[in-house]
């Protein structure tokens, strides 16, 4: 018989492991919650009906799909959005609006595990629904920053796009609306791609969009509202339908962000796109500065999602981090707090005081106070060593003697002190103790 | 398009539903970390090799289990046990004895849902490595006896019994070793299935053991140490190998819960067999008095599954406590706390001071209180109602007036109380305002 592995691109999270992603969904949560977002969940597995209904069938290529005993097509879930537009879309009407949620995950892709990219990996995922203008989105970036900073990252930057403008240009330049996400699609690629496949894949969903290429790199390089505004000048296109208006709010949204005192971390980047289909307005990625390489954060705005899986149509702007790319990044900048375990007393007795010092260590439990001692007998001097190595503060010591004077003695293991306490005042005396 | 539901037998956790469960965890995690438990954890999916080494090929029809698409036959865990020895044998000599391990993990379970069982759902599983003494069982009874009553519960009670008297009882009567197990299975029925059944079902094992269905049925009624010492007498058993010795062991434990006061909730009760088949030594079972239909946890020793998976030999002692059956008793007894959502203040302002109170809050939640706003704009009125829906304890008022003269006026939205203070001393000023 051979031993066994947790499968390919899973992790087993030892103590050590998990203090870590404790402390991690510590500080999510409690920043989550500092905002008035309220906390969600859902189990792993899905209907491939409600998984599939937003992304199309080329996701199950990703999935953990299969049939279950009853005949169901399912999967575990690859992201939680569609999970939260079921579950909100159930119930919206019976909810006070805006609906402010967030949950940590654990989602399931079936790909190539590499660096930052594992088949089962977390997410905190934030999300506000039923508010349409700038300041959910708003919202969903502060709180994003907040929680980097929290983690005591600074240099990381927010680029900030948006899949609206996007639309509105392709659109004015002829662009037809059923091609739109194709394109779009090709275009959130172009870093990786380059100009040529670009040029390519473009042709292929219509011959018309390949003479736009150069203006299409034009705008993937803007970098601020005046460079918008002077890029649709240019071309005489500030009079398209809508174009000035969402100039606008997206102008509103930088000066609130920038009001907030956070501009020095945010850059409009037409570059971002976002591959997935869903998005219809402002999109924003969290990149660190010094690890450029894969995003800390995406989301952006939503608002046809619940429409499309069959409920009403409810607007919807939402954010996910990964754990795996933040731990890495919180690692390799020393930002990890030293995490050990917590042993406030240790408690050593002899054969005779063995049961007595067992009640002792229950009562001290039950105020709770982190307590252990030795499963079995061993001698004091065994004991005394068990206790630092499981970094207890304090030996207390409850052998023969001290059980039947009635008193207990308490060792600070760092410094050496010690006295004598009657035990009907330990607790007492130990509050204040060193 | 229709809407989407949950699986069968899936549960969704709505923020309300999401509070209980939290609210149990926590009790959980604390009163584990109070008695130097550690935290660990793994993701839902194995290799079905792991999950059926301990049980038998029989426990796949009650699997979420399938073929992944790099050809591995894989399930969604049914329990923590077979995942715990993995974790431990693949390390156990890198780690310090006795190794104490606590996790709140979902399972999932292929069953027809009814009362108390779901297909998926929590188990809090607490478990110690690497001691073979009584006092390890002893450290798992204290905690989950503790866990109870940090929920507020009392009416409980710990049936206990021990697989190696049942063995040695029945080898002691002529019962082959290879049977054992089998006939163990069957017994833990006996309540459920009658004596008739019972007897046909034995008598299929081996016809021998149907004679001692008497006896059986008189051991399933053992209630004391000393109703057990007079069973062995009666029947000239007493000096059988190893009885006595392991009847001095049960003893010990008895004792020693006894002196830590809590034989109140102990009741030796040999009717407890534990159906699977990996349980060595002492198992037990806890029931409330009021609702004893489903057993609120469960676990005993199992110190040969380590050796079975293809590890070293490990003593190992655990237990799980199930959400489902927990909750429902919870909620019966009216022991769950009202969990409402928590707001600290929710700021109000207009056009005018907009982005100034959004700065306000943002620093406000930096300083870790729970903060709200209006997402699109609203009057004063409409924005003090939201406060109180959202349950804050303060209105802090920044309009147009309160801006300009660089202050906020501070609402007690309970008592009406009203004060106003300079914006730059606001924070000093909230640690005192009532």
């Amino acid at each position: 018989m051979c031993a066994h592995q947790p499968l390919l691109g899973f992790r087993d999270f030892y103590p050590d492991d998990q203090r870590v992603l404790n402390y991690m969904f510590d500080v999510m949560r409690k920043t989550a919650l500092s905002f008035g977002f309220e906390e969600y969940s859902s189990p792993i597995l899905e209907s491939i009906e409600l998984l599939t209904a937003k992304s199309g069938d080329e996701i199950i290529g990703q999935l953990f799909n299969f049939v279950d005993k009853g005949g169901r097509h399912v999967a575990l879930r690859p992201e939680m959005t569609p999970v939260i537009a079921r579950m909100i879309g159930e119930k919206v009407n019976a909810m006070k609006k805006p609906i402010k949620w967030f949950n940590i995950a654990e989602n399931f892709r079936y790909e190539r595990p590499q660096k930052g990219r594992l088949r089962a990996f977390f997410q905190f995922n934030i999300d506000i629904f039923g508010e349409s203008g700038y300041r959910a989105d708003v919202e969903i970036i502060l709180l994003t920053i907040m929680v980097m900073q929290n983690f005591g990252l600074r240099d990381f930057v927010v680029r900030l796009s948006d899949r609206c403008l996007w639309t509105l240009f392709l659109s004015a330049v002829g662009i037809e609306e059923r091609n739109l996400t194709e394109i779009l699609c090709v275009i959130d690629k172009i870093e990786r791609e380059g100009r040529e496949k670009t040029s390519a894949a473009l042709n292929k969903i219509c011959p018309h969009v390949d003479s736009l290429l150069d203006s299409i790199v034009q705008f993937t390089a803007i970098g601020s509202v005046e460079a918008l505004k002077k890029f649709f000048e240019a071309r005489g296109l500030l009079g398209f339908k809508g174009i000035s208006e969402r100039i606008s709010e997206l102008s509103c949204l930088i000066d609130t962000l920038a009001e907030v005192g956070v501009s020095d971390c945010i850059a409009i980047d037409f570059g971002i796109v976002r591959g997935l289909a869903y998005y219809t307005g402002f999109v924003f990625e969290f990149f660190d500065r010094d690890l450029a390489s894969r995003a800390l954060a995406g989301g952006g705005r939503y608002d046809s999602l619940t429409e499309k899986l069959g409920y009403d149509s409810i607007p919807a702007v939402g954010l996910a981090i990964g754990d795996v790319t933040l731990c890495d990044l919180l690692r390799e900048k020393n930002l990890l707090p030293e995490l050990k375990k917590n042993t406030d007393y240790f408690v050593i007795f002899d054969e005779i005081s063995k049961n007595h010092a067992l009640k002792l260590t229950n009562e001290l439990r039950r105020s709770g106070f982190a307590v252990e001692y030795a499963l079995h007998d061993v001698s004091f001097g065994k004991q005394l060593r068990m206790a630092s190595q499981n970094g207890a503060k304090f030996a207390l010591i409850c052998g023969e003697n001290e059980y039947s004077a009635a008193v207990v003695k308490v060792k600070n293991l760092l410094s050496g002190n010690e006295a004598v306490t009657e035990e009907s005042k330990l607790g007492e005396f130990l509050t204040t103790f060193q």
